[in-house]
């Protein structure tokens, strides 16, 4: 019922050293899409074997490099070797359980970052990132559904300073378009508290609790995944040799989008559980309405029910003067009646006027 | 019903990463106010086109050149052309939702502060300034509702150092004025609360859970924009040299007031947190109060109800001298009520004495 | 009903800048006392004008001007522009409501304190300290209610090392007296929340949780006007040249002082928010306890009354030896009592047995 | 019931200063177990007495030496006279409570980790290790369920750099597949929580409470146990040159995987909390659901049976036609019913258009 | 009732200036014990009067003596006068409310530490310990309960290097004896709230609230006390030259102990939180499953009732052949128990299926 394993806290199935993917045999095989680029022009390629790569390395300034499918684990291993990859990093590309984190290599740094996948509730994919001298090789779990479309984009149509802005500005490009596509993610947080709030307020049941739960647990999971790329751009910000002074321009702005993604996060906690008090708040208010009014006509009718029963006693009054006369009284019904309206009205004036009743709605 | 997207949450839109504002089309033309002045007088001038400007720089020690209408990207561009300002600040000036942030370029230094507005509930707009050698640059988004018209005042009037204090003291006069606006703004929250807490002990009622969870949120939406304030003049305190000593001085003395104005945020926040639990204790204590009067009421006409049913029972007593023979008695029914009474007195003793009907208000 | 913006959070209010106090007209003139001393002797005076304060200052090693009074603007501006004090300073002398801090000025240290007033709810005045060569220089805000008497009767009575310390004896003198004074206000604060919890749990009423409410208030406004002043004395400890090696000793005992201060500060708060715990599991429980007790009487009862109702069917037992041949047996009447009696009792015993009446207390 | 001191926190018995273990007696000898190895091979061998350790330090450039009983206080003091251990030292490796840490000494590096034990509750056992020159030292507390059995897998396969990785990659190593263990054991915990999860929102019941409160104190005592690993690891990172640059790039990598651990454990406290809300919430909408249906349906029939008393009382209609003529009437009992019905009915009708009656689940 | 202010929260009465000790008429005279000691011997002697110690100083190469009754102003006067303390100092030995600190003076180390006393509620008395050249000098509150025997056998019997490590070895055998008396005070508290756990589930009743709030606040004034101890541990060991590189070493250890305390002490905290959300739900769970049951068994007799009722009133059949004939039908009485039998199973089947009658215990 509740995927909590699948979706949210995947991380603790228990990660296997072996850098072999799951199940990878029912994915499709990893493709391999190159792209080189300079000043003055572009050239785009899918590849089938990374062996081709080497042509493109001496040919263009910058290289990019991304594989969809880190989970083939012979395609990893033949592109490491090519780049002269740490073992270590070969197994963090494959184990995709990883949390964002930068590592300087000798000859290359090691960027891991959490890209929102467009999955109901939202999953992250890692894609791993390394910058080079003249490359960045980048690798990603799954193809399609990539959201580094708009770096192609911006290299294909020459848009702001990418094509002269060496590997660091691409590096720059790639963590801007993943911590975009953070924000319609939690638009969608951002909708669904606020259709919550609406129905919690108007007519509290009893799923909203699982519904508020769930939100909060998937936000709790969302929070896991993207707060620690703040540390990681704060050291990419702060001491990355690899980065230029005007790639460390944008890389702050970069930052800056992170910053107001984590805020969001945040604060979308707090209305989580603020809205929990506020279903329970609503929930108990309710219910002492409903039970104040139903006490109240209870109240008032007990009493009338007894007097009723007393006039239902079978005394005989022909034995005694005081045994009920006002059975025979000519007045008698009518004054009983009267008697008992009047004590009904009395509870119910008395009742109103302290306000036990509720304001009308 | 809860505009919780359009006012207090406004980040959580997609930004558009291209330099226009939305729904342009329907504000106002962009103003350009410039105002030069030295310590010997000032000149103050409304200009439609920023070719202008030129003319200030040249003649004034000081010149503020104002732009009310951040949205209109042609006009920003050609500022931006004139003041030589890096393309990712121009992005920044457009998008209206830039955090509070301070950042040194070559030739300036860029602020980002945020404005109160005077709208019901309070929204903040987006004041980015730009401290140059000879001129302060400031952009707001929407003419009119202008806070900064107390440091024209200041410059017209010669009031203080601030024609003699060159741009720094002119950023200061700026911030100082943003920061003061906030304190009347905190005064509607401080009269809010108490209201709120005046009607919530007397009578609380269901829509103060709505009321209380809808300050707490603006309350969170203030704090968002405010608090990074408070990093951005401590890094403008430290190592800013755009600031002159004696500037500095002021400026700590700003950073005061924004200090104060957080801890209100701050007390505001917890005595709004206290809220709902003083409307939750009041209310379930209200009803507690009014179940348990009712309760007792019912208790004490039940066992009587009881005995009026056991002397309406149709035992025949021409049978059995057993069968109830006190209805016959002289004194049976004079005796039967004074059982009741007897007994409804003990209940009511007891639940008086053990403090079951609550004090008397 | 609350004096929430008066007493607690006066500072809401939004601050003039203007160095005029409220409501001047109505105080009493300022009273400057003055006192200069050195090892050998004193000297002491109250007086008019400030101009007589340059005899002292040359006469004594170390002078002790205190003006009781910093709503006056003229005498805070006179006494200003003897001892050269920045015009944001004079701001804030007459700005009652700055937060604890410590400035260095070119020729003076300038410290802001609170003192305690014996007001009830305990409200704090500011007061000013101006810690120069030869001099220290005091503002408060009102005449009388005086905690710096402790500190006049040590130069006085020459108590300890306060004639040869110095003036930065003399501040440390001052800020320990007003930090001695915060002791038995907290004390009000230990009894009235002590005195809270014993009628908590003794006999819960609605206007504890105003009660508590209030005091959890007014801790959190002290709390707010003490904690700056911990970061107060530990920047004058860390780094400031002012005071002496053997004064800092002095101050360092004064420093630990305050930390018991704010720790009972933070225990008060705890304890207050556990007091309201306490107070909603005290209301609760008992409600629960009267509710169970009182419902247990209903339900024993109901199925009493059912089967009296039952006997008082009019079912014509001439027409059938089936409908209620009882109504005339001869032990038909002790029978259906004796049944009741027995259900009761089964219904009485069950409920004890699963403990549902409660303890008794 | 609880075995809170037995299981989860231990440490809270007084801590012997004497290195002997507790009922020493009942368990099995030590085991040493000898593992020397080079990159050329390695030679494996258990010995009951320690002097033989000399002949593997000699021979190989790696030595581990395991014993499997830090209880046996005379082993422990032979094996750390042959190594030179501090007095203290000894003691922490006989006293089974010690936090995890790390301590520089002279001629080797004394490292505390505490392992998972496949018990349950989980229990952690304590690892002293020590890094020499040529030599890896550590003590187990009891023998068998050994999770080091993968680093000694790794030794005879040759898996990895391990046999060329001198003392510190075989330190990495075994920490590592201490921190490995972890992750199967919150895996338990993740399928308790999401179980105990489903079971509360579908019927939730008071012996939930109990295992909520045992699965939350059992996170926290799991969390007091890892917590200071990251401390341990952290100072190992930073300065502890017995590290090589090349295993230190490993420990980052196990330093990663605790924080992974550590980030579970947060968000499984943080969901154990949750938990408790959810099952408050749950319980409180089931009661609040059937005391409102409930009290409905007493709230009808009370009118009703009010109307039936009426029309049992005893007036004598033949002394008065007031007196109740509908008693003789021929439509009278049917209209009286009708009236009854007519009433129920509308009550019904207003219960269930306010949505007294709840929604049909 | 609840010894608020003596026990747990005895700061808060004003710490009075004047070094005398509150009625210390009534408390025994205070006793110097004087304890020389070197690698080959020891000398143990109780003194009168404190100018004895002069000889012990030349005699042997550490000293340590012992003061039981800081409260006698004179002899702490006239110690202070033979080791030159500072005013100050001697104003702390006597004002028995000080936190843990250290404090370098020129030729001494001042430490306050806190020692657990033996009481019930557990309460601390103030240790100050001097640590000079050649001696160690402490002073405790009272005679008795002394917790530092223990050094004092080590002494005697030359146990571990106690002889020959100097003053600070001495001073890390004091403090070390200090720690480990917390050890079985927190063993209380942790057998309190695993009783107290016990018996809130099996069966709440009211006093447990005053007694979990109690432990809380109990524990509360303990962490208090043995917080500032890891701050003064942390500061001896970082940087105290008076503390040889040795002594450091088991300083350190003894560092560990007490953060194992502290750590007991915050999981006490959480657990006694946790408590009372335990003991609240499972009250409101009874609670709910009493009133429901009973509420249940009334909802089932109030239709019965009703309808004993209906055949209770008096129509007259004699008039109207519609007027409940079914009294007069032979099976009349069979048929209306039969339907009311048939309600009351229903109802009972319905609220049994619904599961509102609980679970079984």
């Amino acid at each position: 019922m509740f995927p909590l394993r699948k979706h949210a806290l995947e991380v603790q199935s228990l990660p296997e050293r072996l850098p072999h993917h799951n199940g990878a045999a029912e994915l499709p095989p990893p493709v391999i899409s190159i792209m080189g680029y300079g000043p003055n022009g572009f050239d785009e390629q899918v590849l089938s074997d990374p062996t081709g790569i080497h042509v493109y390395l001496k040919k263009w300034p910058v290289t990019w490099i991304n594989v969809d499918g880190s989970h083939d684990h012979q395609i990893v291993q033949k592109i490491g070797a090519i780049f002269d990859l740490h073992p270590l990093v070969i197994e963090d590309i494959g184990n995709a359980l990883q949390r964002p984190k930068v590592e300087q290599y000798d000859n290359y740094l090691f960027i891991i970052a959490r890209m929102m996948m467009p999955d109901s509730p939202p999953d992250t994919e890692q894609l791993s990132i390394f910058l080079g001298k003249n490359y960045v090789l980048t690798f990603q779990e799954n193809p399609g559904g990539d959201c580094l479309e708009v770096a192609r984009e911006r290299i294909r149509r020459n848009l702001g300073p990418i094509r002269s802005g060496g590997t660091s500005y691409l590096a720059y490009a790639l963590l801007d378009a993943v911590i975009d596509v953070y924000f319609p993610v939690l638009d969608v947080y951002g909708d669904k508290i606020e259709e919550l709030e609406t129905q919690v307020l108007e007519r509290p049941s009893e799923n909203h609790i699982t519904q508020i739960h769930q939100t909060k647990r998937e936000i709790l999971a969302l929070r896991r995944s993207i707060w620690p790329m703040q540390g990681t751009l704060h050291t990419l910000l702060l001491d990355s040799p690899a980065f230029t002074e005007e790639s460390r321009i944008y890389l702050r702005d970069a930052y800056d989008h992170l910053m107001r993604v984590i805020e969001l996060i945040e604060i979308y906690r707090e209305l989580g559980s603020d809205l929990m008090d506020v279903y329970l708040s609503t929930v108990s208010n309710r219910t002492n309405e409903v039970m104040r009014v139903l006490t109240v006509i209870s109240t008032i009718f007990i009493p009338l029910t007894f007097i009723a029963g007393v006039y239902g006693m079978n005394f005989n009054h022909s034995k005694s003067p005081l045994n009920m006369p006002e059975l025979d009284w000519y007045w008698g019904y009518p004054f009983v009646m009267l008697l008992m309206f009047g004590i009904a009205g009395s509870l119910l004036w008395y009742f109103v006027r302290r306000g036990w009743l509720g304001t009308p709605e």
